[in-house]
């Protein structure tokens, strides 16, 4: 069995959403811009591109996402390694999350979710979709995941990294009361960091290059899990699961090292957190794979991650179609044998509440 | 021998400096605002101190800053732990560099260097002064390196983790270029993100608590660093050393993964990185050891810092007089003993070409 938390769907232009929308939002979506609506996109291109080439057919207009068949996710993924269950994640949707209009976040972020359920989701029941919301307004956010949530097809809730306000701050309580009355996991995940209404990258403001904002891409999520740690989102909502994905491993090391030193010496700031914060990483926090750090010597990575507890943490992830996309063998070789078992398919199964095939 | 990379002096309120101001400048400091010139400070506070308390009295006007006499500072620091030289990072000087008036900045940065010289540098042979600079003005910026860095009184050039635009970036290039001329090595120190014109701390936004900021503050830095790296200022600055100073050393580990890795698909982007980027960090980048992260097993640490060659690359720092001050042996005992010679004094004194007492 192998599980895959990470494989991005997008439409290929918004119009594809507006079977699925509202009148005045269908209007938007048509008449507004210069040739409908415009997504804010990221300041940096990949300068390869950011699909890989052999999975769709460059040369379409400029502002058109590259598309991905159903086919072609067969084919080239889902088939070829073997995967019983892939975790959808959002391409350029998850930017309705940093939209400054969001009464329209609101609107497209349903439209999106009904398309990828009729489109996707209910075509093939290997894939599993992470529901899409609009967190800038958390009421609407938390309609959204009752209005969907309840169905199988949905395995849990999607956050962008990028964002006004870090994820543990308390106008965020509507989204984690939801998740937590229908049991969902929530997967925050880098995107769109520093585009729209969220702020620049890094404290030292915007960088010039693509290889600098993929490197130092898990910027918003570190802040977003300090933030639901002392916020004691787990202590108030203790159904949570948070996973991290495609923000590197090394860093959360570091941080949650200093983390717990910090509890101690500012424990009056905080002292609905009773637990120390790495306890309870252990037990609500789990971390994709992808893009899996790779220093020459492996046994390296192995050591500097060891305290995240990897057999118990980790799962598999591949980004597929994106061009750092890693290979489900190529990640696990990399690992020590016995935590291969809990990052191919073990923890992401728990951790979604996947049911176990007769085969596993 | 033992230096100790970051000891923080401060005057006691920006009164200090009108001997060394022009005249408009002194009016500006003694008249404007409400009871003169306020510097724009942090958002948070720590819950129970910024300074240690057995080295300052308590009660003074609340918008002073916490008073360390030179007397104090021998008695409790540099005769205490047998202190050979003390590299001097500014305190709230360091927030002259965030003014969004550089003009401003530029008069005070002046006269906060000659203050720092007159009043400890010269009065104390043990100590050497970082110099601040108005490094939202590059040119002044470079002016004031070339008017006090030939005095041996100064080690180095102050830059603080706080930046409208990370320290790459081509505005910067009279900085490195006073740096190159002079043979001063940087610091990058954390030091006021989100404050004045520096964007918040993180992608998601600003946390709330001085615990959450404390966890995540080398967010600057790690920005700073891969920016420098991307840019190429290595290779056309031959001479740069850059020491990155309270940042932690984890997160820098997981970034330089990234970072070769991304080198390696992004090299049309940056074509003048000739070699890959962590080749240019041994010979040209170090790092200081406080706040060392704190592991329950310091054998966790030592393995997730191995590939910094922390042997040759780790300097020891104490951050007197702040509340988090690593004393030199608690420091020097938690890392392998073949590293501590290194960590000790012996990169440092490379690192800022200090003389060899007889007695090393």
């Amino acid at each position: 069995m192998l599980i895959d938390c990470d494989i991005h769907i997008g439409y290929e232009t918004l119009a594809d959403l507006l079977p699925y929308l509202d009148g005045p939002t269908r209007e938007l979506v048509v008449s507004s811009g210069t040739n409908g609506l415009a997504m804010p996109s990221y300041p940096w291109n990949h300068p390869s591109g950011w699909i890989r080439q052999d999975v769709y057919e460059r040369g379409g207009s400029a502002g058109d996402f590259p598309y991905l068949s159903l086919e072609l996710l067969r084919e080239k993924h889902l088939d070829a390694y073997d995967i019983s269950v892939g975790i959808v994640e959002p391409d350029e949707g998850a930017a309705f999350a940093i939209l400054p209009n969001s009464q329209l976040a609101a609107r497209l972020c349903s439209a999106y979710n009904d398309w990828l359920l009729e489109r996707w989701l209910q075509e093939e029941p290997r894939l599993r979709g992470m529901i899409v919301v609009p967190a800038q307004w958390p009421e609407a956010a938390a309609r959204e995941i009752r209005r969907v949530g309840g169905r199988d097809e949905f395995a849990g809730i999607f956050l962008p990294g990028a964002a006004r306000i870090p994820y543990g701050n308390p106008v965020y309580d509507p989204i984690w009361e939801a998740a937590n009355e229908l049991g969902l996991p929530v997967a925050v995940h880098t995107h769109f960091e520093s585009v729209g209404i969220a702020p620049p990258l890094t404290a030292a403001g915007m960088p010039d290059y693509y290889a600098e904002y993929h490197t130092l891409c898990g910027a918003g999520m570190y802040g977003h899990l300090v933030s639901i740690l002392c916020h004691g989102i787990f202590e108030r909502f203790p159904e949570t699961r948070v996973a991290m994905v495609e923000g590197g491993l090394v860093p959360f090391v570091g941080f949650l090292w200093r983390l717990d030193t910090n509890w101690k010496s500012c424990r009056n700031e905080m002292p609905w957190c009773r637990r120390r914060p790495s306890d309870y990483v252990w037990d609500h926090v789990r971390f994709a794979t992808q893009p899996l750090e790779s220093p020459d010597d492996p046994q390296q990575l192995v050591a500097a991650i060891e305290f995240l507890r990897p057999s118990e943490t980790l799962m598999y992830a591949s980004d597929f179609p994106h061009w750092d996309f890693d290979e489900p063998e190529q990640t696990l070789r990399q690992l020590p044998a016995e935590w291969r078992d809990g990052v191919r398919w073990r923890n992401a199964q728990r951790f979604f509440r996947l049911p176990v095939p007769a085969a596993a």
